[in-house]
Formats: C-alpha cells, structure tokens, sequence
C-alpha cells in the first residue's frame, strides 16, 4: 500500500474545549452563554486546572473561533494536518457521547464557523481531521427514542450513557456514512475513528468501500497487524510506537526488543499517527521528567515513518498527569514556554518538511548500541543517518550502513549540532554518542557538487536490498 | 505441509520389558517361561538395576499384556498417543535385531495380544505407534540365509550381529512394505523408523509412494531440513529440540541462540516429537538436577510447535543415566512418586490437550531476556504468552506482541499460578519473572465476554503481518 498524504503531515492534536476561546470572547462572556448554563456543569477559569474525578462536566470555553484567531500560531510551528477531538453536539467537554451528528456543537460554534476554519486552513496549505465517534452514542440522542432497532443492546465498556450502536446493520451504516458525507463536503481531509477496535473490521470494510479514497486513521489500542490496507484503515494511532518509546527511554525495553519493534514494518505504518502524549495520556513531560531524554523521544518521533501527532502543549513544555490534568487549558503567555523546547521541536518539524527521506524514505534499522538507523529514498542525496543514545555511558561504535550512496569519505553534518560532523568510510562510520544524546547526520555537501557523485551515475537500481 | 493427527498428540514411550507384567503373571512366573531360558540371558526381578555394561540380555519381563493393563494409568494422565519400542521377534530386550517381522516376540506376547491392545487403545481414543526397524536385522534372520543378495554387505555401526538390508532392491522394499501392511490391518497407527538416516531419503521417498497419508516418524539425529515433506516423513523425533533446552537450561545456549533455533521453522515441525527424554539418552533428572529447572524444560515440551513425547517413568520423576540405567523397570508404587511433578505434568497435558494454538498455533518468538513467545491460530481467544526465566535473576521487562488479538487491557492469566495476572498495554505487556519460573499466561476473560471484543469483529484476516 503507497502512502497517502498523510505520510507528509505534521499533525497537531487540539481539544477543543481547552485550546483558545475565539475573538471576540472571553472566558467571563464565553462562560455565560446560555448552552454553558445547566446545573450539572461547572465553569471554569483558563488559568484553572481540570475538575477532579473527570466528569466530563467542567468547561473551559474553547471553541473553533479561538482555533482560527490562533492559525499564525500553528503556521509558524509548522504544522500541517490539524485533529480536532470531537465537534460535534453532546453534552460532555470531551464529546465522545454525541447527541447530534449533523451538527456542531453550540460551544465551539456551528456549521459556518467550521467552514471558516476549514477554507482558512487549506488556505494555509494545512488539511483537516476530525473525529469520527461511530461505536456509540449518548442515551439522550434521539436515535435511542426514533430508532430503538440501531442500538446493539450493549454499552461501550458498560457505561450506561454511552448505549452501542448496531453496526452491522445497513440503515445505521447509511446514517453514519452519511455524516462523513456532509462534513466532507464543508471541507474536512479525513477522519480519525474513534475506538476503531470495537468499531470493528466489517465496519471499516463497508466504509473503505463508499470512501475508496479517503484517509481513515484507527484508534488501535492492540497490535496494528490486519487494520490497515487498500480494504481498511490508512493508518493507526501508532499507541505500540509510543509505548516503546517510553519503555525503552525508561529502562523497561532492551536495545535489542526497540530494534525489533520499530523495525517492523506493518501495512499503514507510513500513514499512521506516531504520538507521544494525547487527550488521553499523561503528557511526554510528565512521564520522562528529564528534558534530554524527552528530545529523544522528540526525535524518534520526528525521524522514523509514521505522521509525527503533536498534542496542543506538548511543544511548550505544558505538565499534566493522566486525564484530566492532561487536558489543561493552553498556555498562551510565552513567559510560561519552554523556549528551547519550543525552537528544538520546530527545527525537528522542519527538518522532518525538508527532508523526503524522513516522511517516506525506507527505515534501515542497523546492529548497534542504543538505536541507529537509516531513512533513504533511492535519490542519491535523500539519506538521514539517525543514532541515539538513551544510557547514561558514551557510546563509541562502529556502524555498517548498507546503502550505497553513503559514499566513501562522504562528511555527514549533525543537524541537531551543527560542529558534529563525521565522515564515512567504506560503507561505515565511526560514531561516539554521549549519554542521552541524539544525532540526525545528513550528507554534508550538496550531492550534486560532490566528488565522489557524478550526475551520469544517478540511477535507480542502486536501492539496498 | 499441513499438520496430521500426531500434532495432536500427547505421546507415550514404552520399552515393552521394563513397563509391567501383564495378568495373571508375576516375575517368578513369567520370567519361568521358556522362552527366557536362554543360556546368556539374565533373568531380573523388577526392583533390580539393569545390568552393566548394556549387552541387552538381561530381562524383566514387561509385555503386552502389563500395558494393557495398564491403559487407565494411561488415561488418567492424558496420553493420547502410545509408541512402543520394537516388539517383533528378536533376541534381544530392545529387540532392535529382529529375526521375524511377522510374529510379535513370544516375551510380549502373540498377534492376538496385540490386536487386543490396539483395541482398547482405540476404544479410549489412543493412537499405537511402532517402531519399524528396517536398516539392519540380526545376523540370526532367517534372511541371511534365504536372500543373502538383501543383505547390503555391511553392518550397522560395524557391528558384525546386525548386517544391513539392500533397501535400494525392490524385493526387499516391497517385502519390508508388507510388514507395514500386515501390522497397519491388525491397528497400528503409525510408525516410528529407527536410524532414519541409515535408511535413507530414497528409500522414505518409496515409502510415502505406497503409504501416501501414514504417519511416519523418523529418528534422525542431524537437522531435521529435508527429511520430511509430501514425499518424506511426517515428522521427525526432535534431538536438535532436546539438545537446545538441556543446552540453555544448563547454561552452554545463550537465550539469543536459543530463541534463533526455536523460532527455525522445518517442514513436518508440527508433526515432529518433542523429546526430553528416550530409552536411547539419560533421564530428564539426572542430566538437571534442579526440578525447579526441569519443570521448565517440560513447559517448553509442551508449549512448542511438536508432539510432546513422554518417556515412561519420567511424569513420575524417575532416574537413570545413559543406557542401560535409563531402561529401569516402571515404579508403581505410588508411594515412590515424585506425586507434585506428576500433578505438574497432569496439568501441562491437560492445557495442551484443552488449547488449540499451543496444538496448532502458529510460534511468534519475540525479543527478550529468556524465553517470551506467543503461540496463536486465527481465532481471538486462541492464544497463549509463553515466558521463561532460565537465569537465577529476576527478568522484569517489557515485551512487544505482535498479535492484533491481545487486546489493550485484556488480563492474562498464568496457568501455572492463577493468582499470577499481567494487564495487556498497547501491544505490549510488562513481564516480572522470578528466577528458574515459567508462565504460560492465558486470557484471563472468556473473549466472547470480553469487553473489547465483539462478535460481529470476527474476522479471519486479522493474521500478524
């Protein structure tokens, strides 16, 4: 399976509720509007944290309004896919139990704002995605009154508010395809689905079939073998990707098993969602207190295939623990970033933009301490030789890099550090790796003017085996 | 190369002189008989040693009959599958120098003594494998004498007692396939064939021609590539497996060489015996002296791709080293039991027998400190987690599944220490293992009730990638 443009983007996740409050709100007027005024809901001020236990009940403000005053913002990280956590009507924060498909939810806007959002997106070049939540549906939609025979008798893992739905059937499918169809056509890329592992394959067969075309990323909790492909999903939210980086950067995975794992190749590997924090996880800071061995899991994410997703925050230096402090409201004050942070993931992101060899090249995992790895498109100059050291002990290795065009003498240039430079020898290279540290080398000198590359040598049959 | 019945089995190995005595006989009257009453023939009574060194004429007189007789010892432990050493007349207590292909030995009894074994064998849905002997034959065959041209003019291992046959003549091919004939229509199930390689693939190739869907077993002791397939054996008797767990288990196999010879895939694998232990090698407990240790060689005999084989007297702990004091009679005294091994080894063939994917399964060997495989088949809820701890250190670890069926949060129980539960992750799952233990951890939900799991997602095409 060819990768979709997916496999180009740099995602950036946004939960609405906490992101921005639009122009011309503010939390005082936002808050008091009517939809905001039921006595089971609490409102809370931008500069407070989540309620706790999670309900579901405490509101922010956020809306797609404050999305769209904030695009100069996203524009200048870099970013080029937006996924918007569910917009649609219900009556939580987080939107998971929809009472309305065919509507936005009056909080963050209506159908207008949506398309404003989307047509000043695409004008800036960057897609849009939202979320698809099919498995099931709040008790108080009115499909559970008008159409008893669509609820499959179940609830989502026992929830009573949150009934199944009967996917199985024809009408149903029509009904949910259909909402696919409507916001389509005011302006959505692609749709990421919600719990995909209950939402089942048949399902996905069925909608792969109408949407031959469409790019469908699967929430897949389990291994992501047999979810992907020109009959299912584009791509998964890549959770064993994230779950190896973490493990590995603690201690719990060997060298060896990381290897392993990230060198399995999968079908939708390239267009799925490499993710190191999310709505639903303790965010990277709060799991790898040490910024040094946060940047590795930075660049992990930056340079292996897989859609970099980058959660609102996380590229600030934002904290928060497991839902809900994960989900604090967007720190908008720049006196509160992490500055370096900030510069050292948008340098990742533009990198990750300028280089083809890191959004589609082949991954070469190599024999080594620590990780090293080679991305390569069959270009003679799209090669990214990618190490990492996550031990507290310097590591000094040689390493063989089985692709021809890293040719004898060749200077490769750490982009991460621009005076660490190494030159190749035959078809190897002498690497020393301080403890938690990162290094992406790239050719050092244009191809094109190199010595030991002439132009009339550019052929395709060069590719590794 | 699909698997056959014996994938299914649980095998049992008699060497007929040592197992029991059939009613009404005790030693004094059976060992009376004439046919003991040789001039260099020892006769023992069962609480005596073999005699040293192995010359292979001292006797206890075990038979057909004490096997029958027998059969609910058999049952109870849950032996599907009964192979019997040679039992055609010959001189010696192997009987691997046969002097008549067509008559049972008058030690173990008549055609009769057989059919009526093979009988109640079948009766409790137990298979009977023989062992066909057709390299050499004792230099008192009446052959030698009839067809000096069948004989090849040499001797086996240059032992001038037991010339060898000239399996490439037709004659004697076809003379050796009517013994097969003869003893398949009186309810042998399948066969087992003694130095293999001394027979050779031309002669096996024939062997399948006339008996194309027999089970046939053959003891090669060199690697088991090219010996089996549509037109070789079904399976071989599995020295490289025993060599390889003896090797880890005693420390000269690193856990990296031992996961790459475990997960080498053979044709006719399936089919193949796992062995610990035979008539022809020392016993399990004295070549492992910890039974913390040898309990983990027998969960690797019963987790791997292989029929189990179970050489008689080791479920009940019995010693012995090589030959001939590996050949020591059966103990039935209970009372000199290792009674928690044999509950052990009850349990391990009663979850082989219960289990599908530790039958059939396909093997996933994973990355890992130890030994941590996966055995699978297509359906969801079959499937098992494999981990071992050979070291004297605790392992804790965090291990990558390649299998879209072990669900994120799915709990697995070990079923070797029920209170012993791990908690799937993305994909992955975080492994404690004590010194010298082993787990076979299991879902723990039936996954029709299963949370995460829908009927309706039952789909064939979840295979690992």
């Amino acid at each position: 399976m060819n990768p979709t443009w997916m496999a180009d983007q740099i995602v950036y996740e946004i939960f609405p509720d906490r992101f921005a409050i639009g122009h011309p709100h503010t939390s005082d007027t936002k808050l008091a509007l009517p939809v905001y005024q039921q006595s089971r809901y609490e409102r809370r001020r931008w500069d407070e944290l989540p309620a706790q236990p999670p309900r579901g009940r405490d509101f922010f403000g956020g809306d797609l309004q404050g999305i769209i005053d904030r695009l100069d913002y996203l524009t200048e990280l870099g970013v080029t896919c937006l996924y918007l956590t569910p917009i649609f009507t219900a009556p939580s924060n987080h939107k998971y139990d929809t009472t309305d498909f065919f509507q936005i939810d009056p909080m963050f806007g209506d159908e207008t704002t949506l398309r404003k959002l989307a047509d000043a997106l695409h004008a800036r070049g960057v897609r849009l995605v939202l979320d698809a939540v099919f498995n099931h549906i709040s008790d108080r939609h009115p499909w559970c009154q008008e159409h008893p025979d669509w609820l499959a008798g179940t609830f989502w893992r026992g929830f009573g508010h949150m009934p199944e739905l009967a996917l199985e059937r024809a009408d149903v499918r029509e009904a949910l395809f259909s909402v696919i169809e409507k916001w389509n056509a005011a302006g959505v890329d692609g749709w990421r689905f919600d719990v995909a592992v209950d939402v089942g394959l048949p399902f996905l067969h069925a909608l792969r079939e109408r949407f031959p075309n469409q790019v469908f990323i699967g929430e897949i909790m389990s291994h992501p073998a047999g979810w992907c492909g020109p009959t299912a999903l584009s791509g998964v939210m890549n959770y064993v990707f994230r779950d190896a980086v973490l493990g590995w950067l603690n201690g719990e995975v060997s060298d060896r098993q990381m290897q392993r794992v990230l060198a399995e190749d999968f079908m939708g590997r390239w267009d799925s969602w490499n993710m190191l924090a999310s709505h639903d996880t303790p965010r990277l800071r709060h799991v790898l207190p040490s910024e040094a061995v946060q940047r590795l899991a930075w660049v992990l994410q930056f340079t292996l295939p897989g859609a970099p997703v980058i959660y609102y925050g996380e590229e600030i230096g934002m904290d928060g623990g497991p839902d809900p402090d994960c989900r604090r409201p967007m720190i908008w004050d720049r006196a509160h970033w992490n500055d370096d942070l900030w510069n050292f993931i948008k340098n990742l992101i533009e990198l990750r933009r300028n280089r083809p060899e890191l959004r589609r090249g082949r991954l070469m995992m190599l024999e080594a301490e620590g990780l090293v790895f080679l991305r390569a498109t069959d270009e003679p100059h799209e090669v990214a030789l990618i190490a990492i050291n996550p031990h507290a002990r310097l590591i000094r290795q040689r390493v063989f890099t089985p692709h021809p065009h890293l040719y004898h003498s060749l200077p490769l240039r750490n982009a991460l550090a621009p005076d660490d430079t190494v030159t190749m020898d035959a078809g190897n290279v002498l690497l020393e790796l301080r403890p938690h540290t990162a290094a992406i080398y790239l050719p050092a000198d244009e191809m094109e003017r190199y010595r030991f590359f002439k132009p009339r040598n550019r052929v395709a049959s060069h590719r590794a085996a």
